[in-house]
């Protein structure tokens, strides 16, 4: 019901821009990285899948960014993994600094799968995963 | 009213990831880039702003991906620059293949100003744009 | 015999890091994506060559720091394609600020062709070009 | 002497490139973010450096490939740092799949430090651990 998995990292240097926080487009790289993470500890390898012909699509990002990471901090994001309709599942995910409550960011990346001739479905795998 | 800029630009090789599209994150990139081009494009010099103390900040963004970029392709990013309510403004932005009329993605990216001592703001310069 | 071409460039935000420069490792996709459109105006295409199990790959990559690009700098990339030995080959590369003549950045990348069994060849494509 | 320091890290997937390896400039996002951890470990903070008007500069680097990493990928990156001259130091690493003994990318990287009137010096922090 409410699992959720967590994945510990640390903000690396190159990340932060010139405002001197990590930039706001590389959130979504460790979204995606921490989504891949929980797949793959689900036996599910985006990968692998991509080079059978099966991709998993995001179809729409939301991202709340409530305070920012910086140089020398690490943090957890947390994902929680829903469907959200027949052909369609949602990744709630949040950040927080390591040992801090505040939310830094908060997001719901809605995707689906896309098959090899381009037509969205819900690999069983993700579906059994889903239930 | 409806006034919007286009930047045109070419996706780049290492832009696409092992499923042979434009990462996800990259669009960010690319809305990021074509903001602050827009805004230099009226004096507004998002570096220079951040060096003085002044840091324009993303709040929220919401990306509808309906389509992929992939290598080879020129695109054009578009941006409008409107006003949300008293402290936060909103950057509208699609992305088009050149000589498409598809949209591939489209976005809502909420921003406002915070100054040196953290508090939001509306920079006259901003101000003025946005009336 | 010193042919050469060039592409202008602006650098992104994004693309400095909190020293307030372009981050070191973003001159290598600067270098690349010059190579690759290099090849590409001359009808070789890196994406089409991968796909069809063709993969240029760089063997070694030597690069010396001379200045650094900024936020706001247009800038050139200056590429040579040359042969290096029977199964490799060189690319001379300079980056300058647009208006300047100072070098900011050399490198010299090698490269090879490696086919889908994963042997060293140079594709005929490329062979013609060296010559 | 031969003392060097190991960071274990793995491949994100939006680190591949259309090859399905990860991109060339990659490896010098891990180095990187290796050399800062190996300082860090040493009680020298890169972004604090930077903030104090010293900034750690990269005057050349040098990258062999000689293999690649691919999505699934852990590795480790082995940094050793060593005095070049009176002036330059050299970060020698180098990457290894775990698990492997095969060198995967082997670098050499000279850099000095840069006051904030732009003169190349050695910080006392640094000297002291180059002995």
């Amino acid at each position: 019901m409410s699992e959720f998995s967590e994945l510990v990292l640390s903000v690396r240097d190159y990340e932060c821009d010139l405002q001197g926080v990590v930039n706001n487009a590389v959130y979504q790289n460790y979204l995606e990285h921490a989504r891949h993470e929980y797949l793959k500890s689900h036996h599910i390898d985006f990968a692998a899948l991509a080079k059978s012909g099966i991709n998993l699509v995001v179809i729409r990002a939301e991202l709340d960014y409530k305070g920012s990471l910086t140089s020398g901090d690490s943090f957890i994001v947390r994902t929680r993994f829903v469907r959200k309709s027949r052909l369609k599942f949602l990744f709630i995910q949040e950040i927080y600094r390591q040992g801090e409550e505040k939310i830094l960011l908060s997001a719901a990346i809605t995707g689906t799968a896309v098959n090899d001739r381009g037509k969205p479905f819900i690999p069983k795998e993700l579906d059994h995963l889903l239930k």
